[in-house]
């Protein structure tokens, strides 16, 4: 059984018991919250496209550790293909999904883990790469959901790790035990957490000599004693607790904090511990497959950005209007550009020693800039194009109130052909597409902040080949 | 009483018994309503400012009609310097409100209509400039707020109003009577009508012969008979109607729908009706004022924005980075940008026949055009600085529930100096700033769209002269 | 001797006696005129690539028509892996030339001509695919640099070709003779025509059946009788012209206008005449791959900018400056883009009937869209980065001066390890790569202006489907 | 005799005989050679327009000193008002002359230096303000032309002037005697100094107390013995030693670079010396004044690319295309931006103790950071609307060839009313405003490089003011 159905994933989360509070509430089954919800329903629908015969082409794919077809969410990257497969998988995904359905960060934790395992255990004889190996094949097996915790809460941030006034501002080690270690710390914006069943933890920066409790990595379970998770709020959390007005009619996105209160993790689930130099490796290698990844998943958001566009454009009347096409033309060069990018970061890839394929990270960084820069762009011109109807409609309820609600049927019409509700759901879409929060920060800060992929182009890009270049040309002798 | 206080304000709005609907119910007394209430505090807070040592330097001004001293916010525009002081108040104001204050479309409509109603009475006959200042007159002396109707809901937009199926898709006259006329029609994105007295409904677009009733200009009470005002949902919502999370502690925005059902208005406040050949011009002159205004109010806002993104980044520690504060300035570039075109178009306003100076047209549109166009990165800038916990922070529900709160108080600390509470705070600021789905939308669509903004730029450049510049200098001849 | 070397092409030029006017002149042996031999030099430096160890791995191929190895600017596309291999070569060319080396036209429309000659000859039995085959195996035997002739004079832009009150003003055939075609017009913007053996003329538009005689598709020697070139003046001549402060010490690019004055072409060198409905997929195809070709050429010159710049900044004393760093990266982020939409527009390409490979549409468009826009902005940068010493700098005839050249060398000096000689020579070619009309405008208006680009991407962007994805999302039925 | 006629000014200049090199030769009369009489022409203009009845409305006020009737362009400025007339002079002018006419920097620097004059003759009890009063005088009563000399060559950038190896990278006294100083360096980029009477010279940069021999304000004629000017070579110079193909007619522009080989200067010229304090703000308020002078003089300009891209596209049949309108809105956005700023900047300036008017930091630095980032795609569109035609015509000189001029004429002809050599010129027009190296370099470096605006933004913000702001909204107590 290593590829799930809808159903199956669902019944698998019901084994699972995390601890978990929603807006100031403990929450027993938080899949059912209608904050939540919608999520789970974004990760099904990836088990359910792992069973569509279109879809299976790209989400399955052979186990290179069992040679048994398995979800590609869960497997290492070992060509210039499987990476090029992954940008099409992401599009193909969130063309339909119109969103995050959060997977992906497992599958770049673990090709980012697994190179520098493989790494360590070369220099310090530790056996990081087979536990790995095992931890995959046995996720493969049960074709889990693993989310990446990555990202720590940070306190100061002109200070390091070991600097902090409170030491548990960024996740590490406080004990070292026979049979394992605890952890303390705590891992924000853990999109979809609340919906996976294992969290892979990776260190969330470069570590020195003195910080080195806090390289740690790690496997562990989402119901671990002591792992506790509290929802992050976003907007638009008023229409799923009322049920109406979703814009999304299916999916949606959130965003927790993980709290780690003295975790117990056992050796097997250990990945790096100590080993202070894989630790900033491993969290640019994670970078770098991530920023791959977002130029599938929001170029595919932006196909549905831009077919929103058009289709509230069509439904006022105005869809064919000269300055109007220019503008969807000007919305593909972005979303465009952004997959482009990480096609060519695909084909551009190297091995490393582990046979895990890196990404050309130049590309994916650039790729990702243009996401940080250029999708509120993109936004922005859904917004001009879509028109203020975007935000101010009234509600699924006053539609239903039979004092105003034939009213509002009346007034809110467009074109002859579409029928208000039709044309009130689009504009309803258009403010999730616009205004979920979590989303439109993802594409800014989602797998680093602009300034990193600034810094990590400069310290992949041969600066010195291109003085030469220059200086050959004007003739400069540089032997 | 010509200046009121907040006080006065809101005893006034009591004897207004406005028939409202919000999220599918009606409601007896919309400005207590939690989504509502915070805009009622904007407007209230204007009134303060009318009665503060320093705020009524700029709000308050003597009237041309009476002597006496009324508010600038219903006040004609006799000279350049009334305009500059117009932009120099708004930017006051949002500096203050963070966001909308809803009076300044009531100020930039009384002055649209007035221009030409002046006008058509010198063509026609009409007595149009009289009614229309003897209504200012009284409402200078009541302190009242007015909120000027312009967008009709429009239907389908490649036809005129009298070219649409349903012929009560742009406002009109349905009867005219010995005593009044009856209107009907809907009118949107009419921000903060539920905290006004008066409505003062301007056509939405220039008409022709055919569409003759559809030029009807008039001031009606918000109470009317057949005036039915349903709330236009927005995000963000969730945190007011639980009273916490709020952002921006005292203020918000709403921008209900207006109905006009067979809305019965007697003719001494009617400023136009029938008289086509005005009705473009009073929706232009509104444009042109209502961009200039915003030059003033969104450079406040833009402050505050800047202030935030500033106080985020010293809360985490990193306010005085190099590429933070290189951010600041291009922030800053922009909002400056706005203001410094609004104060231009303010001293290169021209007077009118009226008496009442217009701003200039090019300049007014090139603020708002920017604006359209620029605002929106100086808030992906505020967010890209601020980082990703403006986006999915635990509720102030979490912060006080026990099990929890205090972990969560330990770990989103931030620089030692700082309480997690007041950060959570700025983030949470940060988030309404950006978030906020009418201020956004106004950003783009407010006062018109930005394809209206570039054409009238062209429409009132004089590209002819250009041409020839050119063509002299070519050495052309150009007789 | 399907490869030759510089010397050979050299040579080769000798036979040819081209009809050639430079500013004014008859000009017998363009090749050696100053304004002419630094194209040229840049094209022999495509020969010393093709023999060069490292370059040939690029440059070379085996033909699929002869299965000899031949240049790769005179192969057809039989796979994506070629259209990847054409991108990297013009990418290292360029990084080698910092400009034009031309010979990509001709490969490019070979290409263009080839899928549409094998289409023709399907529908109507005509032998055009055969003939270019044949042409193609003589040019690849001959190592010969062919320029495509695509764009038209065009007379009124607003009238079709058989609409124009002078007929000639798009290239059409005048005669049809037993033995071959007349034929009259006018090619502008030729890049390099100087320097080349051969033309491929390539209908400019899409041509309807009035238009048939202008739908007309030939290769001729530049030296055929009727053709006449005439040199187009651009900037930055006086320094050819005076033998100093060139900037790039040795290549430089012209692009003249090439008339047909009743040129006789014989029926084997004809692949399309009269076949109207052909014209317009010819040159789209061209256009297509033309802009792919620029998305390597151009971001091979793009790291001669960043690379001038660093340098300049580096003699200044301020190549590590936090500022200027955020400024490298962001040409990178530029010039990388472009790149990789070609990459990607290789790898996402598709098999023509004729066993040709056409590039992704939308993705080569979107480079050259970028290209269009942003490279200002990366050259803007360049010149930002290298202060205004890139434009005004003394010449060397003044540093050659004995009153004033030591003065000069002193004044001019920046850091101690660098002489002030290759100081002025990296802003000189500042100078020349900012400043060079050709390269500037080939950035915009090179394989198409940027509106073309547009109206290419949305006609080949299935804009229904992504209409679709939105529709579903928001819950309306879309059947 | 306070305002001299253009011939009075070229007379006067054959008074003078400065040292003067071009292109490695002694030139005895610059203002008739080729490379440098067209900018004489350009300062000429601002003569004839001074005798211009509407001309002289903007550029002739009453002097502050005398009373009598002077240039504006030797004026003090005494209110806001007579800053709002220079950035309408200044925009006027640039119309008119499509370029640069030098004057202003004169106007700036004896503004600048008089407010630290004045301040400095407080403290230390010196008499520079009564001195510069009594050179300023001088010069009204002779309209002469002076140019300012602020920017040094700097040798390595990140040393202050006093740790320069070479002591000479920064101009500095070198010798104090009793009847005056001594001066020894180099000043680069003198936009027009040869057709100057004399310079104003200007500390370039802050200055410490080691700096103090730097810090030294003087005006000297540009005939002193010593100083030596040597043009600076630029793009487009074949055009005028050719005498054809000038693109503007009568116009254009060079910056030369200054030196002084121990110059002499009587103490009654000279304005600081060794006052180190008063340096950086000498050259802070002339760098705001002169940014404020750009949003004049290149939203003029930007008027005449406008003129010239709608020229160029209506004689080829295509001026009223939608997508080109819409970017005739777009470039006058900016120019009008920059416009508006400047206005702005005046009417926000403020008085300083020496009587003279200081403009508004914030906005004029402003005007110009959009002028350094966005002139550049001004120029871009143009290109972009004018086409390919503009960087490789053929020459004058071929139209007058027998053989191919007649075809030339037929070939390039447009739509049918106007002549091929009426569409030449405007095309060279363009080419000569998009490809004249001095302007394009003055877009971004002239007054300071774009992060020189930054930071002087940054500087004269009140940040804690708007930090305060988003405190107080956020509910954050800020005492």
């Amino acid at each position: 059984m290593a590829i799930k159905t809808p159903e199956q994933y669902y019944e698998s989360l019901k084994d699972l018991h995390p601890t978990t509070y929603i807006l100031g509430e403990k929450v027993d089954n938080p899949v059912e919250h209608p904050l939540i919800k919608h999520m789970a329903a974004a990760v099904a629908e990836t088990y359910r496209m792992e069973n569509d015969p279109e879809g299976k082409k790209l989400l399955v794919a052979p186990s290179d550790l069992t040679g048994e077809d398995v979800s590609r969410f869960l497997k290492f990257y070992r060509s210039p293909d499987d990476l090029l497969t992954k940008v099409r998988m992401l599009k193909f995904l969130s063309q339909n999904i119109g969103g995050c359905y959060m997977r992906c960060t497992g599958m770049d934790a673990i090709n980012a883990v697994g190179i520098e395992a493989y790494n360590c255990d070369q220099k310090y004889g530790t056996e990081y790469w087979a536990r790995l190996q095992e931890f995959v094949k046995t996720a493969q097996k049960n074709d889990v959901v693993i989310f990446s915790g990555v990202t720590d809460v940070k306190g100061n941030r002109a200070l390091r790790p070991s600097q902090q006034k409170d030491p548990d501002m960024y996740l590490h080690v406080v004990q070292r035990k026979k049979d394992g270690i605890v952890v303390r710390g705590a891992k924000i914006h853990q999109t979809g957490s609340m919906c996976a069943h294992w969290a892979l933890i990776v260190p969330t920066r470069e570590m020195r000599e003195a910080d080195k409790d806090y390289a740690v990595c790690f496997a562990v379970p989402t119901d671990a004693k002591g792992l506790i998770q509290v929802y992050g709020r976003g907007t638009l959390e008023a229409q799923p607790l009322q049920g109406c007005d979703l814009g999304n009619a299916r999916f949606s996105k959130f965003s927790p904090m993980v709290l780690f209160d003295d975790v117990f993790v056992p050796w097997e689930h250990v990945f790096l511990c100590g080993e202070y130099e894989y630790a900033g490796n491993m969290v640019r290698n994670f970078g770098n497959y991530h920023r791959h990844s977002h130029g599938g998943c929001k170029c595919g958001v932006g196909d549905v950005l831009i077919g929103a566009a058009a289709t509230a454009a069509e439904y006022s009347g105005v869809g064919n209007v000269s300055h109007i096409r220019n503008k969807y033309a000007e919305m593909m060069k972005v979303t465009e550009a952004i997959y482009g990018c990480s096609v060519a970061a695909s084909v551009e890839s190297t091995e490393t020693p582990s046979g895990i394929y890196t990404v050309d990270p130049v590309l994916s960084n650039t790729s990702k800039l243009y996401e940080g820069k250029e999708m509120a762009e993109v936004i922005r011109l859904m917004i001009e194009i879509a028109g203020g109807m975007t935000t101010d409609l009234p509600s699924d309820k006053d539609f239903a109130n039979p004092d105003i609600g034939p009213m509002l049927t009346k007034y809110l019409k467009g074109v002859d052909e579409v029928t208000t509700e039709d044309r009130v759901r689009i504009f309803r879409l258009i403010e999730k597409l616009a205004f979920e929060s979590r989303d439109i920060v993802s594409n800014i800060h989602g797998a680093g902040s602009p300034e990193t992929h600034r810094m990590t182009i400069l310290r992949n890009s041969n600066m010195e080949a291109k003085k030469k270049l220059a200086q050959k040309l004007a003739g400069i002798k540089t032997d």
